[in-house]
């Protein structure tokens, strides 16, 4: 392995390079340049990936050409750990304001939040353009809008096939079918006089499904037509990862062979939005004359749409209320639940801590962790799979045994589909700038010429006309738009900064009463402190008090009938004073109280 | 692989198990049970882990038997994401007090934090007993007593052979070197009448070294007596990582080979503890001619001690200052620094950033990770390599090329220890409980015997006498002890909750001014928040404002002067109505200021 990477790495350094645009992109920068006028009158297509700060377009990509606009995915950005009480994070959409009238429609790809999320924040914006998706992700998105009451407003189209053809204006579109770790996903070929856009998506080949035929993009090589040529979008969330995904039979094959030989109870923790697995779990269970109950909100409500539009086949019968597990004997009981993350109030976390009102942990039940780890939730999970470790014996993992193979395609898959759809340009997205780098170098590694592979940016517009394709100059400008609570952008980088503080060494509230007239201290000084030090009896706010008063004896009348400067003199001094006796720094809030 | 993993998995399902106490343990538990009387006079031996919370004996480790006590090393333990603002947390040491004369010796395995970081905190707790330590853990200690101004109390004796017998009272002592990601790691032979214990502290196999010999624990194999046997205490942190780690001189050859081909400058980011592949590093680049700028305080700071002490060979002319790299053609220069997990403010992130003031990133400088990423930080390390591969065209890290391997032992060298060593007795450590399992899980695999097996808790007693091996009933109560700037054990639960609280949502300092005879409200309310929404002409702010005038409008003169009973209500009532309105949960803190 080791040579072939670093052949890969020696492709990178022979002088050619892909198109990173001309000008080093600023994520924060307010200001777009202007770009030079159009060299023609053929309108350009262009493709601006707006959403999501770090995974370039994966929440929102916008294709424009001429008058008209198709958008591909609504979707939100989970926060990170440097944006504490933020519950999530959506596209920024400033670029379509005054376009609204443009948008022919808007095509999701698949279900998961990441890709359909944001649909409650922004359709509205955009005057409700119609919704084209197949029907589990519709089904979804209802759900969604549903949450916010707003789903009678929806203008939905279903895809039915991937043999329609989509016509929004000048652009057509014709949909794939494409594997992923949710059902009905779909790829798009968007269709212009220019270029056909091939973009699956998220995306992974299974060459060997549980159900249906291996995954096979050949049929995609027709695009790239002499006239028109193709240009591929590629998720590249696994471009550093080698070798194929593993196959979605494996993970059947592994599972079904711990029912088969597994005497206890059977708990397995999966994502909600992997129906498809859940389904043949269920069918699994069936077969063994095992009865499997559901748990966890999102689990139960996907697993009734699956049912209910006709995709998970299976006996009612087969499925028991989580109440009645104690109705069978151990041998006949399968859990499915949600909380592989370690996630505080989810089902698999409740069920470790004892918490949780149908299962008592038996050593002799079995814990399947049927999913991957998010980044940012190891040690959540560590800290769970060692509470069930302590009361079961049987606990399996990704770590362990092949429970679990990811959504996304990996080098040799991301090699292949280069070799399958042969486009004549690349463009790398759905994964972080670095990832992205990594998937041309394995473009290139195949012999994929490097001056066709063009990297975008969020905000970046890369622009296709009949001369090629190359990245504007001008840049949209992104922001975050953080939603927390009912607030939508309503957060702004102060606030953010002035929690990061109050987390790291909490707050003092100080609070003077001063005589009206001469600014003289009036009584002793009261202090409220959160987070700091624990309050009681503690010497350091005694001293802390005598130190104010200490500061406003030092005063004159003039400096003590100015408010400004006395706030900010205790601010100041009883900041320094604090962190030299403890080292710490709370936000001190001073509050003077004229009497 | 699945083969293997499987029968792994059956072989844990055979109705053996190993010994894991009596009782399920309580980590957080104040209250140890007693235990029965020792049922002869002969002395047991116990063994308790005292340090870290999660990875069992990391931190500190005791021995004891009869009236003589051995301490294994003194450590911290970083803080989690869970603990905002705790800068460590040191070991819980009640179970010494009053033991401190019993303290015959400490012996501190190698020079890394988490085995050396608490040492300024608790030997001064203990006494300072005399400190036994290899050249260069000696030296890292006391340079970290150092900083706190303390080294002129410390007792040390430096081990300077394998072959010294240690005596401490009835306890002996010896030592072997061992493997690990820094030099001068050494392993303990604790010799009692009841039992040998082999504890080769973090260890890896380097079957295939730089320079020196291929690690062989054959040696320890003659522990394992007749009449005593051996108990070999097992870290276990890669216990479900297959293979062997890999070899340190692979990653010397990747490296060189890099270096030869490579025309630019380059930049290495690696662990400041890893002096042996620094000083490696500098070797390759004296023989190519080119010169080495060490930066990050720590970096520099080791090296000098390795000069110093006689472990890095190489001409002090290769060294740099790094103020001088311009002086040199760029394939002349190489950077060796710390930053490698994107911390804030470290060299790297300054580079990434173009805050270096002696470096500027070049498109054909290359960056190096020579680091493995730590769990927590995945985030961070994908911003700054975002970052870095926006500026350069060679980024390689671990995902790309074997430019790190970890400190740390793999299933294999698992199995090759067991093998070697031939213990009778099997004490998994050093990792979270679910890994100790899985460590137990590779030793039955290859036939250890279950009942010899035992798996321990931080505060659990091992205890050993000639009729075996088993885990008291009793538990000695352990708790988090934070360190948070000068504060030791001063941060409670409490205040670990409200920075939580306070990092979520923020908070609102609410302060009225009342009448104190009728307790009426006098003028306008005053508002504060922080971390909540962005004040400037905040619509809520006044809407809380008017809410507030309304609740003590609503109240009767007796509950007015009720100042708990008002100060509840606001809390309780506002809190309720910011909820409706922005579904956020501040913390509120009401103030009554009497006039």
């Amino acid at each position: 392995m080791v040579n072939e990477r670093y052949n890969r790495f020696k492709s990178n350094r022979q002088g050619t390079r892909p198109n990173y645009g001309t000008s080093r992109p600023k994520q924060h920068s307010s200001v777009g340049r202007v770009a030079a006028p159009s060299e023609s009158n053929e309108p350009k297509l262009k493709i601006i990936p707006l959403g999501g700060q770090e995974e370039v377009g994966r929440n929102m990509t916008v294709f424009e050409y001429g008058q008209d606009i198709v958008i591909l995915d609504i979707g939100m950005q989970f926060a990170e750990e440097d944006m504490p009480g933020i519950d999530y994070i959506i596209p920024d959409i400033r670029y379509l304001r005054g376009k609204e009238r443009n948008i022919k429609g808007v095509i999701l790809s698949h279900g998961h939040l990441d890709h359909i999320g944001a649909v409650p924040h922004i359709l509205p914006q955009l005057g409700w353009p119609p919704v084209y998706a197949s029907k589990m992700t519709l089904a979804l998105v209802k759900r969604r809008l549903e949450e916010s009451h707003l789903q009678q407003h929806l203008k939905s189209y279903e895809i039915k096939s991937a043999n329609e053809n989509l016509r929004f204006g000048n652009i057509k579109v014709n949909v794939f079918d494409v594997t992923h770790s949710i059902m009905d996903a779909i790829g798009v070929i968007i269709q212009t006089p220019v270029a056909n856009i091939i973009h699956p998506g998220d995306w992974r080949y299974d060459l060997d499904p549980v159900t249906g035929k291996p995954t096979d993009f050949s049929h995609l090589a027709r695009w790239n037509t002499k006239p028109i040529p193709s240009i591929l979008m590629m998720e590249s969330l696994g471009s550093t990862k080698e070798g194929h995904q593993i196959s979605e039979l494996d993970i059947f094959r592994t599972i079904k062979q711990v029912f088969e030989k597994t005497q206890g109870r059977i708990i397995i923790a999966t994502f909600a939005s992997m129906v498809e697995r859940v389904s043949w779990i269920v069918s699994v269970a069936e077969q063994l004359g095992k009865k499997v109950a559901l748990d966890g909100y999102s689990m139960k409500l996907n697993m009734e749409i699956a049912k209910k539009i006709g995709y998970a086949k299976f006996k009612s019968s087969t499925l028991i209320d989580i109440k009645r597990i104690r109705d069978y004997p151990d041998n006949k009981v399968v859990v499915v639940c949600t909380g592989a993350q370690g996630e505080d109030r989810a089902v698999l976390m409740r069920i470790a801590n004892g918490e949780h009102r149908s299962i008592k942990l038996q050593k002799n039940d079995t814990v399947i962790f049927s999913s991957s780890v998010i980044p940012g939730n190891e040690r959540s999970i560590q800290r769970l799979k060692d509470s069930l470790y302590r009361q079961c014996d049987n606990v399996i993992h990704k770590e362990i045994m092949d429970v679990h193979g990811g959504g996304h395609a990996l080098i040799e898959d991301i090699k292949l589909l280069l070799r399958q759809v042969k486009p004549k340009y690349l463009l790398p997205v759905y994964a972080n700038h670095y990832l992205l780098k990594e998937c041309a170098k394995v473009a290139m590694s195949i012999g994929f010429p490097p001056q066709n592979i063009s990297i975008l940016d969020n905000g970046s517009i890369g622009e296709m006309t009949h001369q090629g394709f190359k990245i504007s100059e001008q840049k949209i400008p992104i922001e975050y738009v953080f939603v927390d609570g009912l607030g939508v952008g309503d957060i702004s980088h102060v606030v953010l900064r002035d929690r990061q503080i109050l987390s790291a060494d909490g707050m003092l509230v100080i609070v003077a009463t001063i005589d009206g007239k001469t600014g003289a201290l009036v009584g002793s000084p009261d202090i409220i402190s959160r987070g700091f030090v624990y309050m009681k009896n503690n010497r350091l706010i005694e001293e802390t008090r005598h130190k104010i008063k200490q500061i406003l004896k030092g005063q004159n009348k003039q400096q003590l009938t100015d408010e400004m400067y006395i706030k900010d003199k205790i601010r100041n001094d009883i900041g320094q004073f604090l962190f030299t006796k403890i080292e710490r720094r709370p936000m001190i809030l001073p509050l003077l109280i004229q009497v």
